[in-house]
C-alpha cells in the first residue's frame, strides 16, 4: 500500500477559486474547504506556501492538484494529454513534485480543430468511474468556459469550448450593456426569447447591441435584460454544441444555477438533459487517479 | 443673419473623447482640438464647466454639441429622431440650452428591430450634403460600435449596429485572450483567415476560445493573434451588414486604420469599398444643422 492509499488531499485549483478535499483511507471525503486563493492570487514562487496553507487546514497528506494550477499561469506547466484521454492517460501524464505532490495534466485536441481543458477532465472521468454518467454520452459542462464533451468508451474523445460565461461576465462588468444586464438571469420568457435568437445564429455582436437599443427604447424591461442576454449567449453556445456533436440527450454537469439554464435552452431544441453535480464527480475522479499513483 | 451664422463651435462629444471645431463665418474650420474629456470623465453638474473649457480655447461662440453628450449618461437626454431621418429632422429635434447651445438628437429605429445611434448621423448626413457620398448608398461606419447605414434619398432609412470595436477592446484588456491579441491587427493572411471564419457564422464564442487554444498549442503565432481575432469579429460583422443590406458597393467612413480593415474584409466578399474621412464630414454636417437654427 502506498502512502497515497492512506488518504490524500485533492484540490480543484482554478483561476479565481480553489476547493480542497481531504479524502480518507476509506475513500470518504472527511473535510473540505473553498477559498479565493485561485492561481491569479498566488504570485510566482508562492505556490509552496499556498500548498502549506492547505496542509495546515487538512493535514500532512499527499496532494493531488488539478485545474489551472498546471497551466502556464500556475505553479508548473504540465503538458496536455491529447484526446482520446481516460484515467490511465491522465495518471500517466501526472507531473510529480517530490513524492507527495502530483499535478494532473489537462487534455488537448488538435485534430484540425484546436482546444484545451484543465480541471473538467477529472470531474468528467470521475462521473463515469462512479457510474453517475454512462461511458458513452455527450456532456455539457458550463462555467467560465463551457465545454461540450463527447465521451466514448469511458474516455474523452473530443470536445469544444465556448467562452459563454467569461463573455457574459465581461459584458456585465465592463460594457455598454452593464446596466441592461445587471439583474439575475432566470429561465423564463425573456431567456427563451434570447435562446431562440441565439440558436438562429443571426449575429451575436449585433444582437447584443440590439438588447441595449431595446432597453433604451423601452422594449426590454429592467428585469429581463440579464435573462435575455444570457439566453442569447447560451442559445449560441447550444447551437455550436449540438451542431458539432448532435445528440438527443445531454448530461449537464456543474453548478445547478448554470446547468438549469442550459437545460432550459436545450429543451428549446427538444433535447432532454440530465443534471449531474460536479463536486462529487471531482472527488470520484481524484480517487481514481490517486489509486494509479505508484 | 442669426448669431450662429457669424461662426460657431461644433463638438463631436463621445464617450471617451471630444473633438471641438471652430467654424468661421466663411464656413472654414479655423481651429480645433481633441481631448480626453468624453462624457464619462465629466460628472453630473459639470457640463457647464466642461463647455466653458471649450470656449476658453476656441472663443465665445454658439455651440452645437453632437454625440453621447445627448445620451442618458450625458448632459441632457435628447430624444431620438426616428428613421427615416435627414438634416431637417435632426435640426427640428435639437434641444436648446439658452440661445447659444444646441444638442443634436440621435436617431432611432423601431420597425420590428431596434437600434440607436448618436454622433454618426451628423457625419453621414454631412457627407451627403457635401457630395462626398451619394444620396443613396450603404455606409459602414466602424468605431466602438460599427454602424451599417442604408441611406436613401439623402436620409438615414435604416441601420444596424454591431459592437465589434467594444468587444475587441474588452477581449484585449480583460479576457483570457489578452495575451493572444496584444499585438496590432493588420490586413494580412491571419486577418483574412479570421474573416473567412467570421463570415461562415460558425459560432463566435467558440471560435474565440479556439484562438486561445491554437495559441497555447503553437498553431497561432504571437504576431498573428490580434489580426486573426480582429478578422473573426469583422468577418462576423460584415456577415450581418451584408445579410441585412445586400450591396455590391459600400462606403467605409471613419478612422483609416479601421476602414482599411473593413475594406479588406469586404473584398473577401467581392464587395468594393470607397473610404471616406469622417472628420470633414462631421464639420459639413454641423454646418448644415447650424444653418437651420433660427
Amino acid at each position: 500500500m502506498t502512502r497515497w492509499a492512506e488518504g490524500f488531499i485533492a484540490v480543484d485549483w482554478g483561476t479565481t477559486n480553489r476547493r480542497a478535499y481531504l479524502i480518507g483511507e476509506n475513500g470518504d471525503c472527511d473535510r473540505e474547504f473553498e477559498d479565493g486563493r485561485g492561481i491569479l492570487s498566488v504570485g510566482r514562487g508562492e505556490f509552496e506556501a499556498a500548498v502549506r496553507e492547505v496542509r495546515e487546514r487538512l493535514g500532512e497528506k499527499p496532494m493531488l492538484l488539478a485545474g489551472m494550477v498546471g497551466s502556464n499561469r500556475g505553479w508548473i506547466e504540465v503538458p496536455y494529454v491529447p484526446c482520446p484521454a481516460g484515467l490511465d492517460e491522465l495518471a500517466h501524464g501526472l507531473v510529480r513534485i517530490g513524492d507527495d505532490i502530483a499535478i494532473v495534466p489537462g487534455v488537448s485536441l488538435s485534430d484540425g480543430r484546436y482546444d484545451v481543458m484543465r480541471g473538467e477532465e477529472v470531474q468528467l472521468l470521475g462521473a463515469i468511474a462512479s457510474g453517475q454518467i454512462p461511458a458513452d454520452c455527450l456532456v455539457c459542462h458550463p462555467g467560465t468556459h463551457n465545454k461540450w464533451v463527447r465521451v466514448s468508451a469511458g474516455r474523452i474523445e473530443s470536445f469544444r469550448t465556448v467562452m459563454t460565461g467569461e463573455l457574459f461576465n465581461l459584458l456585465r462588468e465592463r460594457s455598454i450593456l452593464a446596466e441592461v444586464i445587471s439583474g439575475q438571469a432566470v429561465a423564463g420568457e425573456a431567456f427563451c426569447e434570447g435562446v431562440k435568437r441565439g440558436l438562429s445564429g443571426a449575429g451575436l455582436t449585433a444582437e447584443l447591441f440590439e438588447a441595449r437599443a431595446r432597453f433604451l427604447l423601452g422594449n426590454l424591461g429592467n428585469d429581463d435584460g440579464a435573462s435575455f442576454v444570457s439566453g442569447l449567449l447560451i442559445g449560441g453556445d447550444v447551437r455550436v454544441g449540438l451542431h458539432d456533436m448532435a445528440s438527443s440527450r445531454v448530461i449537464a454537469m456543474g453548478r445547478p444555477e448554470l446547468t438549469g439554464l442550459y437545460s432550459a435552452a436545450l429543451a428549446e431544441c427538444g433535447v432532454a438533459t440530465d443534471e449531474v453535480d460536479g463536486e462529487g464527480a471531482f472527488i470520484a475522479g481524484a480517487k481514481q487517479i490517486a489509486e494509479r499513483i505508484e
